[in-house]
């Protein structure tokens, strides 16, 4: 794994829950792949299958008024192989904290989400806050 | 996405499901990848990191008691880039159901997991049962 990519994907990760905290549907529908199916499982969601499931469950959640208040990720964990890597982190929502696994493909210069998990987890077992710009990467 | 590959990363995952209905510690051992760090999140607890943390956590659930009577393995999703892939399912355990993200990577002629996340679902919204053998490979 090159720091360049570990960059990159921290990078991708970070927007991913600038999107999420701005309620930003058009750069959300602009981080998700384009050249192979993607996938999502909301807490406590069935697992949706395909860009029109996936984008309108966003579209639900961040104009329907079920977004969270606020959203940070703490402590990403990066793991790449090749042309895809995958994010573990913790969501901490204010009153109480998600879980995630998002997983990235490499699209050009760019990397976009091709699934999303999150589910819960015990709330403030993750205190540091390292956003996007620290996280912890893997050898 | 070769169909050899497909068919070899739904076995590893089929092999997963087994480990856990037998509570076989020493297969589930040998399943997951040694060749980069190990991730792990059990439902509701915080993200594990390392082979140390994740197979001894496999020990105190398939050991200590804490394992579920029977899981099954519904309606595997299987998506592959290059070296890495992930496989979405439901696990059914009689009395409710989780869903699953279970990352691989391919290590010599073997897939083996690096990463899996579980957490809570609907019961009964996945009706059928394709174990390892039928899942849908997206394309």
């Amino acid at each position: 794994m090159s720091a360049e990519d570990i960059g990159a994907v921290e990078r991708a990760n970070a927007s991913f829950y600038r999107c999420f905290a701005a309620r930003d549907m058009v750069a959300m529908d602009e981080l998700w792949a384009r050249g192979r199916e993607v996938t999502c499982i909301h807490p406590g969601w069935p697992l949706l299958v395909g860009r029109e499931a996936v984008i309108g469950s966003w579209r639900t959640i961040l104009e329907g008024g079920g977004a969270p208040d606020t959203i940070r990720c703490l402590r990403p964990v990066v793991q790449i192989a090749g042309d895809a890597a995958w994010v573990l982190c913790t969501e901490d929502l204010g009153a109480g904290s998600l879980i995630a696994t998002n997983v990235y493909v490499r699209e050009g210069q760019a990397w976009r989400m091709v699934h999303h998990q999150a589910g819960p987890t015990p709330h403030g077992a993750e205190a540091e806050d390292v956003g996007g710009e620290g996280g912890d990467a893997l050898h």
